[in-house]
């Protein structure tokens, strides 16, 4: 893949550079600084070299690196000639135009900016007190993102709510099911029979979450949905699920409906399971990590239509925002019962501004009690590029996914195998039983078989990578456009990648079409 | 402080900068980063003309900000001017050579080095697979510092053990406690009659733990610690409680025990604490969030002295470990009991390094799933000085500690109100009724009155900045040493300006000494 000409491209921007003799000094710092900002622009410029799936096995590093720390320096060339040499061989490219596989991590050179500010400053702004600006920037571009993404009043600071940067989804799920759980007890009910339900698309973060607060593992739903719903939760089936349980003497805490499901990025219908849950008094929480920040474009909006009853709303910035990671921005109705759940009071953190009640101190908030100062990527983002960019980026995004969708659909031998919706297309090889006609029944589990060659085949070679998902008994490909770096020219070159992995293969097996 | 002057300084590393055109492009992810580079060195350069604690009144920035995000781009330099117009001040120094406030943040330039290639590569590396140099270079300098901390090799990834990086120490005991609790309730215990143990001394973070996974609130125990034990948490206090909960049909599940408590650094007596827990068959976790690092030293490696007793410890290295926020070192003797409580194994995850066994998936060890490369910073961090370097480092903060511990010693007005073990002086004002002779009975309530004000004073000046803590009884002033760029000229003005507001109330108040 020519890596060794990208290493020596990466090799130059350190070359010669010795120790550094204090821990903190503004020209080391400036000196070396400059050189690790080269050091990440070439490797932008050669990232296309490498394959995009790290291609190492494992334990690869530990036979690499000493099993001791070094007692003395070590000059910087030399690290960094290891990051060179011995990491980027063991990542996975992330940040390529080739990466299509998850989801794709959203940095961008704003967020960067954001990041090197935010590390540079180093403010642990936990209360207001700590660092008043990281607070109030936040709760201000917490207000700017409520209003791109027209979430109702009740969400933003001045209707009575608020939002807060958590690092992930799977914290942001936590600490609401905390917040409801919680008042849930104070109403007096019992924690063993407190019951939270998603479907079988649901991100493994709510069910992980239930454990951690406490729910019995028999107390947690996955709502089966249906190949001829798209993989939607339902508000029928949800509420065939909460009678039940009440039935058996249950009580209905939580529902997680997804906008933009992992697999397949599936839309729940949130206008039904927010009618199901505020009949139940369940807490509703909506995880758009994925296809959250779509919404901000008008035609997208609608995907989010019910929000208005939902208690929280969570997207993941670091996923398709152009934050780098992490960022998960996380909107409630009624902050108070986040506090009721996970405030502290020590004495040493006692101040007049929290005292006054009129300062909001995340720690509050989220669970842990340091929390860095992720608002400054999120503004440098937002202002660097304008809502009106951001949209068009997004939709740029979408209209790859587009182009990738329309050139599997000009191909018989493929099908795309659930609605498109955004910039993600599952996709799989329609195999049909040698013998039988073009129409033929498609044997799934040759299907599944074949698929999970063709995936292998184009990540153990590099030039692409994408993942699979298995939805509705049906394994197929994922190929998630996003990538900061994509162009359409990168799509159009995947396609003939697949296809040249499929067609070997399917002349290996004999299949015909 | 002169800060027009390094307004003017700042502004001129971004003047004349345009929009961004791409999200991201090299060329100007390049210019800009380098811009970048130099507005943080500068910053550095000047950190000392900035009030330390920021000066703003609540709601300063919603003021300054508009109401909505901006439609259109705006250009660098005036996104960076309004950082360094509305957003600095409004930022508390932590990064300040006169910031003895809470714990300093401890960040480096070798640091910021691995911070900005984390965020370079921007991966997300949840399990091996997605990054495998993100998993194993963890698994490396978590071993590599095991090492250093000489941790028993139970704690060792070839013992058994291993380690982990996570966010924050909250994190850290959150997900103890939760494989605590499991193992429990796989034991047959009720989650209502498990009881969790601290000393009156230990973080908010434990108690906040206890909350979110389900402990009762009647079942957090903060033992009460004496002042003539210096506020350390004993085996017999701890066995009393522990004995009376089991009289009581309640089962104890966890004890934290703290090595550097947040108020006055005491150090919890583990050997003691370790015998309880283990006759009690407790969970034992070590939070040595703060003192941690320093037991790299040979002379304070004594202070984690029954380590070997414990089933997990941590360190936060973005405290004094020179470590930008957030990193926070948790080893486990017994990882399967973390898998066991967090562990998700979704479809689109599934892959062969993970179904081999022989590899970390790092999201089975934490809360998130999605989680960023921490081991870098940590790695280039420990070969950029080494770990005589680190040595010399960290015994240099204690010597500064000293040295201002000896100023206070020496003027008959003050004391030092516990021993000091590590960075950090705990010292106070001694006021005498005025009438009294020198060696008079002291006024609680007046001294913590006065104590109040001169700290109050000496913060609002700008000047220095540190804060309080109250422990049996007493108001006392912390001066928690340990800024990366704290010099010990620093600490000397430091003591000037103290005594210097001290004297000015003094006479207000009318006290004789």
């Amino acid at each position: 893949m020519g890596s060794l000409n990208a290493c020596d491209i990466l090799d130059a921007s350190f070359a010669g550079t010795g120790c550094l003799e204090h821990p903190l000094d503004a020209e080391e710092f400036r000196r070396h600084g400059h050189k690790m900002i080269d050091y990440i622009a070439d490797y932008y410029n050669s990232i296309d070299k490498y394959p995009v799936r790290s291609q190492v096995e494992p334990g690869y590093l530990r036979r690499l690196l000493p099993e001791t720390a070094p007692n003395q320096p070590e000059t910087v060339d030399r690290i960094i000639g290891d990051v060179t040499r011995h990491i980027i061989p063991g990542i996975t490219h992330w940040m390529s135009p080739n990466y299509y596989a998850y989801f794709p991590s959203s940095g961008s050179t704003a967020s960067f900016l954001g990041e090197m500010l935010s590390a540079g400053f180093n403010v642990v702004g936990f209360n207001w007190m700590s660092s008043p600006a990281a607070t109030e920037l936040e709760s201000v571009v917490m207000d700017w993102l409520a209003k791109m993404l027209c979430l109702p009043a009740q969400f933003h600071f001045s209707g009575g709510g608020g939002g807060v940067l958590q690092g992930t989804t799977c914290e942001a799920i936590l600490c609401t099911l905390a917040a409801a759980r919680d008042r849930a007890i104070a109403g007096g009910s019992d924690i063993s029979r407190l019951v939270v339900y998603g479907s079988d698309q649901t991100h493994c973060s709510l069910q992980k979450a239930a454990q951690i607060v406490g729910i019995p593992s028999s107390n947690f739903r996955a709502v089966s949905t249906r190949f001829c719903d798209s993989f939607a939760l339902t508000g029928a089936s949800l509420d065939r699920a909460v009678v039940a349980d009440e039935a058996a003497g249950l009580v209905p805490l939580f529902v997680c409906a997804t906008v933009g499901t992992t697999s397949s990025t599936a839309v729940d219908r949130l206008p039904e399971i927010g009618e199901v849950a505020s009949q139940h008094k369940m807490w509703m929480h909506i995880d758009a990590a994925y296809a959250g920040s779509a919404c901000i474009c008008p035609e997208f909006r609608h995907f989010i239509d019910g929000v208005e009853l939902a208690d929280s709303f969570s997207f993941n910035a670091h996923k398709w925002f152009f934050n780098n990671l992490d960022c998960c921005c996380l909107w409630v109705k009624n902050p108070a019962a986040l506090v009721a759940a996970l405030s502290t009071d020590p004495e040493y953190l006692k101040n007049k501004a929290t005292e006054s009640r009129e300062v909001v101190d995340y720690k509050d908030w989220q669970i842990a009690l340091s929390r860095r100062f992720r608002a400054l990527k999120m503004w440098t983002v937002i202002r660097c590029h304008g809502v009106a960019n951001l949209r068009k980026f997004l939709r740029g995004h979408v209209r790859l996914a587009k182009v990738f969708e329309g050139l599997v659909r000009l191909d018989r031998r493929f099908e795309v195998v659930v609605p498109r919706y955004f910039s993600t297309v599952c996709f799989r090889l329609r195999p049909v039983r040698a013998g039988r006609t073009g129409d033929g029944e498609v044997d799934e589990e040759i299907a599944s078989g074949l698929n999970r060659r063709v995936l292998e085949s184009v990540n153990a070679e590099g030039r692409i990578y994408m993942t699979h998902a298995v939805v509705g008994g049906v394994y197929v490909i994922r190929f998630a456009a996003g990538g900061t770096l994509t162009e359409e020219r990168h799509v159009r070159t995947a396609w003939l990648v697949i296809k040249e992995h499929a067609e070997k293969l399917i002349d290996d097996v004999d299949f015909l079409n």
